[in-house]
């Protein structure tokens, strides 16, 4: 019988505990992302977003499922944000299904670019851009026993920003302008990249949506 | 200045730690998806995916984002997965981003239907439904440090099933028969509800796709 290669995480640490403790990465951020423009033409639209997206200061991958960026945390939500808004239409029904996280003990150091400035590459261009958007978010702060706390945290912060709709079961709804949108993403992002070693941080936004109701 | 409602999650167990151990919820397994048909027909396919979808031992909700059953894990699953086949069309691409959950400690025993028997009202129409799909699975154990071995095992049981594809930052990549990756993913929540007192089961299928790269 051919030998199957199988995957071993949780067995490489330094502790032998499974935690991913002692492991020594730089400070890589990622995000996976997919769009799913509901009309006809979803790979123009989709095509034209990502060339219209500038990623010369991210490491980027595209396959059939879904499009990751890594690097710098600002440099991927510059990128992750100029790439949603690239996508929208005014008449266009559309979900991005994003999935940022730091930290993970199976993680590489490689496939990642760090570029030593902050110069965004493409907020000149999209920081004037407005429309409303409707989102569910979810944290995971990964390793710990007190994770619902730091969920906590981010929520009521989302309700002292005012774009906190309602919590309902297994996410949180927001609703406000794109721009405070990506605003509140770097807030959870920065938070998490402080207080957790290794986070997942679930955004699904949502545009022009025919449902109307909450 | 108008008083604002914070959340509270990990502040009602009984210990204190944020936990959530002491609480003492029923068996409620939830399933929040959300089907994406990339066509000008979305809304009919939808629409008529979940008319044809027999949930009455599901509680269901339909929102602007997503569409919830929560009950027995047999009966969730058959739900997710008869409203998912019945939303396939032999020429259109669509995903459907589908979040499995149980033992959230912020959660509540209401909006939910614990049907006695294990009759399955969809299996019997879809069973013999085959068509391949490519699949992105992430498993959150929640509140434990060695986490990282939880999710070895479901990859390793991926492997050893011949559905695993490949291992990508933040995801595993299936791909296989809609049949297998829908027993796969009652493997999943089987084995979690058993070792695991939280966690999440994170899937986007996708179907149809343009892309042929990997």
């Amino acid at each position: 019988m051919e030998k199957k290669e199988y995957v071993t995480y949780g067995q490489k640490g330094q502790c032998g505990c499974g935690c991913g403790c002692g492991s020594d990465l730089p400070a890589i951020t990622g995000c996976r992302f997919s769009l799913s423009p509901m009309t006809d033409r979803f790979a123009e639209i989709i095509l034209d977003a990502v060339k219209a997206t500038k990623t010369d200061k991210v490491w980027q991958e595209t396959g059939k499922l879904s499009t990751i960026y890594r690097g710098r945390q600002i440099h991927v939500e510059d990128a992750v944000k100029a790439c949603f808004i690239h996508a929208w239409r005014k008449d266009v029904h559309m979900t991005m299904e994003a999935t940022f996280s730091r930290g993970c003990p199976g993680d590489i150091a490689g496939d990642s670019f760090l570029a030593e400035d902050e110069v965004l590459l493409n907020e000149p261009a999209i920081r004037n851009i407005h429309f409303p958007v409707a989102c569910k978010i979810a944290l995971y702060p990964m390793g710990i026993p007190n994770y619902m706390e730091y969920i906590a945290e981010v929520v009521n912060h989302a309700i002292d920003l005012g774009i906190y709709e309602k919590s309902a079961h297994y996410c949180t709804v927001l609703s406000c302008d794109v721009q405070e949108l990506f605003d509140y993403i770097h807030y959870v992002n920065t938070y998490c990249a402080e207080h957790l070693s290794h986070y997942i941080f679930e955004v699904t936004i949502s545009v022009n949506s025919p449902t109307k109701e909450a």
